[in-house]
């Protein structure tokens, strides 16, 4: 950090006129906010000039870089294997990351999964996996590594030590209207991903009605940024831009979610989830330098062993029951056809008042909570048969669920085509 | 104030992406604000958005009218003399509020300045008159109506109970590089203005390097935008575009600006002084709706008259000596010409270092500290002639202020004529 003083409403004012930021600045700035010298309401003012003014590619580099020095920098570098991480900006249904970084390790590579809990109307991978009994999501440094270099594959809690300036920021940007910003969202995904320590990074970035992002091109500038800012760190980083209008899979919810993914594991499962875990796991090998066919290695249960391994080595034991709601409800189809649109938005929000999500941080979420859905794009549907499963603990839940669901699916007289899940590569 | 809940979150959000704020979004973010429901990071997140989106004509007047219903409104229905305000919006050497307000009195209005304390290169009205010995600035509001009855003009210090909405607002802009946004310097002045119960105002918009606004079109805006609340208020409004390239008068500083405003009140004084306070008595006294010639009334005497029961009724005695800086220094030119530039701004610099000014609210004034210049645009000047005169009680500060005050005139081969004052009329 950069012991220079400069005057906060100076580079709020430079900011807010089109200016760049000098690079000590950058450091002084978001030091002292950590610090508390700069106040909330100079950030909130900061970040609101950045939301129109946006940061050029250096300066945004600089920012993150300011962000991850505010904290600790993890090290893999004494692990045998080389890493590669996974991040989804994140869509309903979203379970990839329970088979890829079993499959990923399966050959070869050390993943470390940092992870986080969801907010809102997609789910969290560590919720996900919070529904097998006795998996727990908090490791230690010294533990982490352990299982990486043993078992290939950890999915944690990522520690409050990382990027803490962001976990500041981020806070803030969410009460002050300033979520919405392109080098902001990339600054505070990469800040974090960068102080992991990973070698490699993957990005998974939706698009469409169920992701943060509903515009491509908004998607498409987000990975541009986020990949410029990894390359610049000296992280390997490629991004895919991937659709999300339809929810992947079958599943929304957390236990249903982590029995799709163990079919996944098992060589079946729902295509969509299968096709878009092979394209990432195929990117992350890429990237590691490792050749290995990813369906091969899928189908050989090699990964099942290494996903067995990952819940044990965390407490969890992937052979019990996952939990199952304790009320269900159907929703049929009104009408004959073909299942011609499934609004995501409209699962991920029903899951998420049936208590899969939760509404403010720390809220507990229902392990066994979601939804199901019977039919996939271009499926023949028949009046009468199931369109959907609504399930939850709490039965009272189950009004709001299914006004929300109301309209989800749209049934035509023609079959469409699905669509391709994998939109662009962006390196 | 509206008791309908808005969420701050959504109404900033609305804000920053172009929308308009609803009329009881406006009163509840307002209310909610000063009461501390709205944080100041929310705060300073909206008015950063205001400043780049703005506030339509009718969203500002809402907003207006909330600031003022944050706080207490008074009334001089009570007067039989028709009231008349005069704002203007700080330049160098404007000490036209000294003569101006007695001159208009003099005529048959009634005029309550309500006024504040410099901060900056712009002395404040308040820190002039304190350099009269015994004058006080604070009067209860029974004082300030049973003086204007009597007086007929009263310059006082503007009550804490006034758009204390207003006044959280600007402390937070101050500190969030928010205060450059027409709309919302509009709507800080003329809350002030609206809430004191004024029938008629008359603005005094200056323009130019020395002035705050540097650009005539934004000058242009600000009066524009500012006679419209005012209008829409029930405020007969008139604003002028002034010029303030040029210093005002022969004077910058507390004591020395007195000295030169009784000088005009005596018949004399600089040129432009007289010319600008007889601009504004002009509009002052057609918004009043008064005819009075002000010229005649000024030579006449009447308005020292005035002057001197005004300064009296506060306890000041207008005829004891004013303060003398116990240090002077002289600059001289340094070649024959004519003088073709005289740069407010640095001649402002040079009398805030020499003390007349304040760099922290708070702060201590000097009452004789400040600047005299000899010559004014277009006279010949002779090489070793006076040209500056620095005034001060402490010799440390001759340093800094001989600096700013170098290059502060400008002196060519060939006379120029002076600029117009008065540049533009907005009603």
């Amino acid at each position: 950090m950069s012991s220079a003083a400069f005057d906060a409403v100076e580079l709020i004012r430079l900011k807010r006129d089109g200016g760049r930021l000098p690079d000590a600045g950058i450091d002084w700035l978001i030091d002292a906010y950590t610090q508390g010298a700069v106040t909330d309401e100079q950030m909130a003012a900061m970040a609101m000039a950045i939301f129109f003014r946006g940061l050029e590619p250096d300066e945004l580099s600089r920012w993150t870089n300011a962000m991850i020095a505010s904290g600790e920098r993890m090290s893999f570098a004494s692990l045998s294997r080389p890493t590669v991480d996974k991040h989804s900006t994140g869509g309903v249904g979203d379970k990839i990351t329970l088979p890829l970084a079993p499959l990923v390790a399966a050959c070869g590579a050390a993943v470390p999964q940092l992870s986080g809990r969801g907010l809102g109307h997609t789910g969290g991978t560590l919720d996900k996996l919070e529904a097998i009994p006795g998996w727990r999501a908090a490791l230690s440094n010294e533990e982490m590594l352990a299982q990486l270099e043993e078992v290939g594959a950890v999915i944690c809690a990522a520690g409050s030590g990382l990027a803490p300036a962001d976990k500041k920021l981020y806070a803030l940007r969410d009460v002050t209207g300033t979520v919405e910003s392109i080098p902001m969202i990339s600054a505070s995904i990469m800040s974090k991903k960068i102080a992991e320590g990973t070698q490699s990074l993957v990005l998974d970035v939706k698009t469409g009605a169920g992701a943060f992002m509903k515009r491509l091109e908004d998607s498409q500038a987000l990975a541009r940024t986020m990949v410029e800012i990894g390359k610049a760190a000296g992280v390997n980083t490629v991004a895919l831009i991937t659709a999300m209008d339809t929810p992947l899979g079958r599943t929304a919810g957390n236990g249903l979610e982590v029995a799709e993914s163990v079919e996944v594991l098992a060589g079946g499962g729902p295509s969509d989830v299968r096709e878009l875990t092979l394209a990432l796991a195929t990117e992350m090998l890429a990237c590691a330098g490792i050749d290995a066919d990813p369906a091969q290695v899928l189908d050989s249960g090699k990964a099942m062993d290494v996903w067995k391994a990952m819940i044990r080595a965390q407490g969890g034991d992937p052979d019990a029951p996952l939990p199952v709601a304790t009320h269900t409800e159907v929703v049929t189809a009104e009408t004959d056809g073909y299942l011609t649109k499934l609004d995501a938005m409209a699962v991920g929000l029903a899951a998420w008042r049936l208590g899969a999500g939760r509404a403010t941080q720390g809220d507990p979420v229902q392990a066994a909570a979601g939804v199901t859905w019977h039919a996939g794009i271009g499926d023949p549907i028949t009046a009468g048969q199931p369109l959907f499963t609504l399930h939850t603990d709490t039965p009272e839940r189950f009004g709001r669920a299914l006004q929300a669901i109301a309209g989800a699916a749209e049934i035509g007289a023609s079959p469409v085509a699905s669509s391709p899940i994998v939109l662009e590569r962006i390196s």
